[in-house]
């Protein structure tokens, strides 16, 4: 039943021979790496001017040049990461790069910060793509949370069902959006042109900030939640077809120009439309009502936009697993994190990532706004442990080219300067968190890393002695005498020649009529009483199989529980409570064996 | 740690031999059996006037010969007792007067109605209690809940800690409970006498209802809430010192004689003091303000009140308990029930009495008015019985005496009666969810002892023949080669000479080197490896060890699991996940034994 249900949602499984037709090429590979990077489209703008507007609507003209100061940062990030495609074409990004070069502490720094920005994307994707039907479907809004969570839970499943299946499922909608992105920017600028722009109803807006240094690098630090994703080409480049770091820095080309043109077009048209950021609407939404009016081709926006943010989530869900697979074999977290699901996907990663943005945006109550400060603070850290990485890699080469060194070194620098600015000027409003969170996630890395060595020392069978076990006691504990302790009895005689049998004295009546029929079916397993003046099963027990150990009776004391298994689940509260009590008293102690004989009732 | 709390709290444990000495005497007994049906005068006068006044307060007038009637009823039960007592001295109550002499069923229905009284006794009287200290402290009305929770909590702990203990703690608040009524009672006499009687003042009403007979049946209905707690004498009498029944009846005759002279003193100064019932607080604190002022005197009476509550609360802890572990030695409820504490008590049925009241309690938001129509159905049912098996029980001697029968027949006949009308006039009002209830316990008692039956059926060595078991094979399961797994492997040597070592095949490079370093550790152990094209751990190994019982290879097959044992909880997630799936997806499968053999890090 649960078997065909899983079957049902997941599709058949998959062989692990199968896994090398599992590949994209560059179309489906933009769609699938590109989506997270391309949706920040939908608020990076709005994230700006949200931030400008408080110091008063004369401050919304700094938004194009911020924006523009941000398209250069994609710019130089993207061709940093070019580099790093062909230096490491096995993948594995900032994490990999950083502990290659820099050591094992930077390459967790990287892991941790990239994990958390994985959460946070699915968060705030989530509720970006929300928002966008919600600007549409204002009756919506106080459902947002519910849709949030039923759209995690979709992607969760996409993902479950495999990679290939996800490239198919997001070719489409990717593309879609970047045709729409196009239309609505060439309208706008014709509009423009032509001067038959219709202002946007001008608002009344309260300054409550003066427009200083920092606000505006507070604007500009919400705007770099733009280049979120960028660098998921290069965690992914073994997902691509061969020769795949030719076909992944293609892809990260294309990406970085239709992030950088589609950004710089809509800062552009806010500004000529003089659009006023709003809680109630997107900025996207309000653009393409005032170029589009309220038609259909409104609508197609809207849907677009929803549809590009629900896939940015999915980058999410292929690269968090990946990275936790990668880490979970280097053994930094735990190994099922390794394991792929029957569909040839990292199975436990993809429902951790669920699990823990679900919590996320029910928590931050599906608001983008609310989420937004902890953003980018992990990507930013990850960019520039990368190509710090990377500078180090160059220089540890024979013959380095020194343009390799300058761009990577361009890029750590200014990646390194911006993670400065968006730590000082988002850390009251959230960034905190994530600077707290770690450190805290790098020493839990640490400590299981550290557990699984000293688990393979203690382990080690490096000149170890062969331990010597021999026959071993046995001990049955009884409570009266049936077919199931007979069962126990004959299974214990055929384990060891030194069985005894343990029951405990609570009714002197009954133990009486017990000594007379063990003495009748059982006259060679010795039967020990147990007294308990204070009705407890457990102590005597406990206290007797300790004195056979002082005894030192060979290296393992077996216990054999005579169990009862019921043909209906409830019939388990009936059963079998001292058998439990006892299986956890001894589960801790050592050189405790603890065997349940079943008995099918 | 956990076990030193608990000495804090329960004191130190009592050996069953201590057990003679922990009975009650007279005055003693009075003070644990009797709280319940005294402190009805509480609110018994209040239920009847809340019902009447919804007819407007001419109505009030009804208030004392209501009472009146009510106190018959209270003297014709407590004779048919008196009578039950005598005949019954081991004890049991109606549930087994009920079972002896008209049959199972009916004494299950007896001893269901029973345990939801018992239930209801302690949510009403805690309620009632806390509404005796919100009406004398009116800040703390919105602390009602957190109160009666904490009430529960207090009584349990009591309870928990030993019956003797009970006694001791609860003597004093009794009498001056009962010292306190008697007092209130003659002072507002005096002022009648006197003529001092200062009237309470008149408030306006509005009528709701016509005063018809179904509503002077529906006020009856409510005060028969005063009858609650008359049988737990009878249920307890084992409790009391030698000569039991003498002491148990005796007691009885004082507590009706209590019971029936201070309700109707409450119903009679409410009448001559016109008492109008309110909401923010109840009749005996308006009256004991009317009568004594706001004096020390006034504030006596509310905590006097509140205690005996908290004792009456106390009298189920003792009768539910009792109940059930009677109940589950005849094989009705599940065994633990009889189970007594190292306190000599019936630890879990006081825990799960205390969890469902406590719902209870929180459901119903803790109002009296909300609980008193599920009130007093099950406890008229058990009358009934009860007094109709008496009847069958003298018919059956040779020389009945006749006035035994009759007066056995007067109480079965009057509680079926009032049964009935209390079923019907407050059926819609709650009364109907107990009547649904009452069968579907019943159904779980038939289907408990179904079970026990069936299994003694199952497990009897009757004409059972001994079980041939031979030696066993044993799989252990492997996932490389280390000191755990070479340990459990020499356990299996130890307990079969037909060892096969189980591995599946994930990795094909690890497979070779595990193959490889096997032959140089264990050459005598054959090592199957196998393949899993899906990647699943447990389906290849499950369809191994079907297989090999198909070929009927012996009666058991052991499965050994080399498990870690880690120093840390947490350590458990990074391992023996593997070891948990197939202990549990064999649990239910016969034949099938699996031991962990621990490796203690």
């Amino acid at each position: 039943m649960a078997n065909s249900l899983k079957r049902i949602i997941l599709g058949q499984p998959l062989a692990t021979a199968a896994e090398k037709h599992e590949r994209l090429g560059k179309i489906s590979g933009l769609a699938v790496f590109s989506s997270d990077a391309l949706s920040s489209v939908a608020y990076g703008t709005e994230e700006i001017l949200l931030i400008l507007v408080t110091a008063g609507t004369a401050a919304l003209t700094l938004g194009l040049p911020i924006m523009v100061g941000i398209v250069v940062l994609v710019v130089i990030v993207a061709i940093s990461y070019w580099q790093t495609i062909h230096a490491y074409p096995s993948g594995g990004g900032a994490y990999i790069v950083a502990k290659d070069n820099l050591g094992t502490l930077p390459g967790l720094i990287a892991g941790a910060a990239l994990l958390i920005d994985y959460v946070l994307t699915v968060a705030v994707s989530t509720a970006a793509g929300v928002a966008a039907i919600t600007s549409a479907f204002p009756p919506l809004y106080p459902w947002r949370v519910t849709l949030c969570v039923l759209s995690v839970i979709g992607v969760t499943i996409a993902n479950l069902r495999g990679l290939r299946e996800s490239g198919r499922l997001f070719t489409v909608p990717t593309y879609w959006f970047i045709g729409s992105m196009f239309l609505l920017t060439l309208a706008g600028l014709w509009r423009v042109v032509n001067g038959t722009v219709q202002p946007l109803p001008a608002e009344h807006v309260t300054a409550t900030n003066a427009l200083t240094i920092f606000l505006i690098l507070r604007a500009f630090s919400s705007g770099c939640a733009t280049l979120t994703g960028i660098e998921a080409v290069s965690n992914g480049i073994p997902a691509f077809r061969q020769p795949e770091p030719r076909n992944a820095s293609i892809t990260l080309a294309w990406m970085a120009g239709i992030l950088g043109g589609t950004s710089i077009g809509m800062a552009f048209l806010a500004h000529a439309y003089g659009v006023i950021p709003r809680e109630t609407e997107t900025v996207v939404s309000m653009l393409a009502r005032g170029i589009f009016g309220e038609s259909l081709l409104y609508f197609n926006i809207q849907v677009a936009t929803a549809l590009i943010l629900f896939l940015a989530v999915n980058t999410s869900f292929q690269d968090f697993p990946r990275l936790s697979s990668i880490m979970a074999k280097d053994g930094f977290m735990p190994r099922q994190m390794a394991n792929r699901g029957d569909k040839l996907v990292f199975s436990n990663g993809i429902l951790i990532l669920a699990a823990v943005s679900i919590v996320l945006l029910i928590v931050f109550q599906g608001s983008v706004n609310a989420l937004i400060p902890l953003y980018a603070v992990g990507v930013f850290l990850s960019f520039t442990l990368s190509q710090a990485g990377m500078v180090r890699h160059w220089l540890k080469e024979e013959h380095p080219a020194p343009h390799h060194i300058l761009l990577n070194g361009l890029g750590a620098v200014s990646t390194g300067v911006v993670l400065l600015v968006i730590a000082s000027t988002k850390f009251t409003h959230g960034a905190w968190m994530v600077i707290v969170l770690i450190p805290v996630i790098v020493l839990g890395f640490v400590r299981v890393h550290r557990h699984y060595q000293l688990v393979a020392e203690r382990l080690s069978l490096a000149g170890a002695a062969r331990p010597r076990i021999g026959k071993n006691p046995v001990v049955v504990l009884v409570a009266g005498i049936h077919k199931g302790v007979v069962e126990a009895l004959e299974y214990a005689k055929s384990i060891s020649p030194n069985v005894t049998a343990l029951t405990v004295d609570l009714d002197p009546t009954q133990t009486t009529k017990l000594r007379l029929r063990w003495a009748e079916w059982e006259p060679d397993v010795p039967l020990v009483v147990l007294e308990s003046p204070y009705r407890s099963i457990l102590r005597p027990l406990l206290e007797y199989i300790d004195r056979m150990e002082r005894q030192g009776e060979g290296r393992y004391l077996t216990v054999v529980l005579p169990e009862f298994i019921p043909s209906h689940w409830w019939e388990h509260f009936l059963h079998n409570q001292t058998a439990l009590l006892v299986k956890a008293a001894l589960l801790f102690k050592p050189g405790k064996v603890t065997v349940s004989i079943p008995y099918h009732l």
